[in-house]
């Protein structure tokens, strides 16, 4: 992580984002085959939830540091934005404040930015769905926020339990969201496909009637753990 | 409950399920409705929510008892279900991992299965909602699980706060869960068509702007308790 | 707040409304519009959430404090209402119970009523959405309640962290819940819209590509804060 | 509550204490018994607990609401202080950071303050244990604060649930937190005493093997209730 | 569970409690080596915590189901108790009231019970650890119940997650709460010295160092499972 | 962070310690204090409390990542320890179970251990408050754990919000927990004596009646940011 030991009021500009084949092969995956096909790091905490039930997000990390009830660093963060950049919003402490909302989206968009993950609140519910302007967040609430105290912009962060960094690939849908690590963008998009194509598969024999117990063999070590039917 | 101490690694296979002219007469019904017909009892939590707004489940129950993090034995219960069958899988511990995803829902269906209760976490929820898989959890997450651990099928369980023997009916909608000892599911079911019956007459008496004071004479009660009007 | 110390057991029948003219047209704007047009003041905590998507209140509060798990009190107050009003329930303590359904919405739309606030539990929400009878509540729950305590009518009360008294105005969408002083709601309204009208030109603004950090100036003071940009 | 719509930055100098013979005998007292003499009224939420096992509190409230991650104000009320008073310090939105620390206690008590009711967090509680400062607070928290942004003094505040104008008596122990309106102080005082004393003599009774159903003459409600006894 | 749809109302005299020598030899064991030793069934959800930190409680369950806010069913099951016993309280729905107090405490001691279990809050804690009475609770509060509506006594009740059987085992310590079915209290309590004695040696290995990794044996299976070391 | 995508099944046996002597001057300081003079990064969340009131640690991090409802990976590290080390503790998954009791206390002190700090649940804490082996977690439960699923060791983990490498220093009281990189660890004890001088002559001056207001110079900025003092 960052070498100093106050990383506050700190901006970033030049970061290395994940290749961008890579990222566009990941937005093909849901979330739950990217986290498994990853050998399962890099989930954020399922509290966060889509503003509406469609949304997605796949692109690379710019990354923010606020602080409780300030949404100063939302306004810095937007000039170090590029086309398909995703802002990630992790703050100092729990809050859920409402940080961002049309006005900030509207920016955010004109940037080229697709999206936003905050672990915080966020308002104006009604104008991102109908922009389409996609957002995970902790909490919807209308309660505004100042604009006093430094943050920082692209230092690593811990957003909702996940380590973040700037360029990392962002990947959300309705079943959470989960990052990958920029340099193993296309490893994990490859393992991603090769999972999916797997899984068409079983998905047939399944839905053929196929047990899991069977089509997993798993019935030999469950009877070696002991299983016991009974009448 | 289970007269032996250790009930994991257990898998009943014979249940009686409960009367399915009388699962059927109660699918009818919502579930606020059986709730307060049964003398209100066997209610989960509220924690409980269903991935899609139009969710509905009505069946027996097949239990299943789940170590945390661990959807072996979700594999396991595949194997003992008919058709028409509700799965309700309890966890020995609060757990919120997607225990259960879009494989198992395939797998589940083609066994006849309508839907699945789980204390835990759930995953692939576009895909369960687009299949019309009705699935009620506590949690949405991406996070996999293992197959190393026994638990058990088909023994009484807790879930949500509520006992379910195998076989017991699951009702759930929007408002929540309830479950019907296989014992009570005809008179449950004739008392709920009595409350609904007599709901409609009620309601039609308040639309025309009677006052539920009047309808069910609460004024002299309430004055008793001491009410005091003011102006 | 009250003068005697017990405010249990009372109806007080003749209550101040706000404005009509003044509702009217803060009917025209958001909750985060107005809370902040306000300066920040009383605005519910975020757990109350809309039964369904598109719910939104505008009126005069009438409230009521309930007991838990007992909703009595809900009939009392049908009585209290006139066209236009929101009902707006507190319990003296936390509950969940389901203390509202589509029987009480009939009587309270039957006697004007626009729409319920409850820092409690509300039930039949499939019946609710369809009559789009909209209420904000912290729970779902099938749990009935009972008739046996007496709490009070249009006294002043403490709902979801938000004092509001009688006749004060509740405006609740996707956002949230605000409560507009009856005294306030005029001055509220037109700050509202001179708020939206200076939104209008900033959103403009951002569209085109400027950046808040120069449409708001705040360059100068994030650098005397101390803000450090490095590649 | 306050007439203007936007209360914060003021600092209010002169409030009206409650009586302090009023005060010094509702110290005699505990919460429970005083809320119950009130008629059940002013009570914070249970989430609110004590730094130390033995903390107890009496006294006027001095208000301060805060704003999140800053602790500004609570240096501006510090001036306000009075011999005996409490510090009731409520935020504009869920916090739990540590606002306050053995510096500010030292400061408060230097100024004659007995304690502080906090709806945020504190931190040094090794420290202000050791000093017998009693704090009671909804966390525990090593966060630092800014000090940025204006709240106010002396401003009716909703501090965990409860309505707090400055002067009202503030009574804090084991069992939790009540408010008693300034102008109450001395018949809640009185009513206190009655109920003591009545206490007394019941549990006496109860300590001699009666039972409450034949103390409080239950046994009939019950049965007309419809309670049954079987064997 | 009970065969009649509504166990509201209701009152068993007659229950047959776990034998006595089981009991007293469950005392003397620790919650943990219990539920260990029954293999992991019956413990209650880690919410439960006592009210001062040395309580400890052993003895057959008295069940109590009540309503929220309201403790009239906890007069009615003071007459049920014989010296010995412990209550064990739940609530139709979730709910931390101040249930329980310093009087009925003196009434449940002078009828002999042991302690209380309760899915809800608590009052007169100070009270009640000076007459070192011990409780688990999930809250403390000081907030007051009413007598109004029928609960049960001697029913099959879910508390904290867990079944209690009037007549269980009812085992309380630092680390949580565990029910033992009557019928299994010997068996138990047998297992439960089996398992401590054998405890006694692991730890004299450990104490030595000994490594868990040779004294269970893992290595082999770590490796198995592919355990990887690295510099 | 780690550069291959899957990270577990790994045990690292070479870590950097933190400089001992760095750590030992650590010692002297409390959590707030560090915490603060490290420019207030590294904290980790309030939820995270102390088993016994006077708990303290302070040593080189030993960290590990567990599985929920597993504690294999416990025994793993316990062979890594070296005399002054804290192992910390996360978990893939939210988990309460009682991963840790006094066996493992016993092993880890044996190889010189001087406390634990877990996101998740401990047991036996009456036994480890008797041996004075500190621990920090998130919740207390006699749940027992299987030895099923590898998790790694000695590699960087994100423990209840804040990153941990092995070697970091982590202290830990009564206020919290916070981690020092090991490469700022002389540094930061350097940071916190001198902001410890400077707290003694703050605390004099405040203990003397000088106002905060006064001595931090804030009447002018206060005045700046627009606060009134009215009558």
């Amino acid at each position: 992580m960052a070498s100093s030991m106050n990383n506050l009021g700190i901006v970033k500009r030049n970061i290395v984002r994940a290749d961008k084949a890579a990222v566009a092969k990941l937005a093909k995956f849901g979330v739950a085959t990217i986290h498994e096909a990853m050998g399962r790091v890099g989930l954020m905490k399922p509290y966060m939830r889509p503003i509406y039930s469609q949304a997605q997000i796949c692109g690379p990390a710019v990354t923010v540091l606020l602080q409780p009830g300030d949404n100063w660093m939302l306004h810095v963060v937007a000039e170090q934005l590029q086309p398909g950049d995703v802002v990630v919003a992790a703050c100092t402490t729990d809050n859920t404040d409402g940080f961002f909302g049309d006005l900030l989206a509207t920016s955010f968009r004109a940037r080229g930015a697709v999206g936003l993950i905050i672990d915080g609140g966020v308002r104006d519910v009604a104008d991102l769905t109908e922009m389409k302007f996609p957002v995970f967040s902790k909490a919807i609430s209308a309660q505004g926020t100042v604009k006093s105290t430094l943050g920082s912009v692209n230092i690593p962060v811990v957003c909702a339990g996940a380590v973040v960094n700037p360029g990392d690939v962002v990947i959300a849908d309705a079943d959470g969201i989960v990052i990958v690590a920029a340099a193993n963008a296309r490893i994990a998009a490859d393992a991603a496909a090769a999972r999916e194509a797997n899984e068409g598969d079983k998905r047939a024999q399944l839905a053929s009637g196929v047990l899991g117990l069977d089509m997993y063999k798993m019935r030999e070590p469950l009877a070696k753990a002991g299983l016991k039917y009974i009448d």
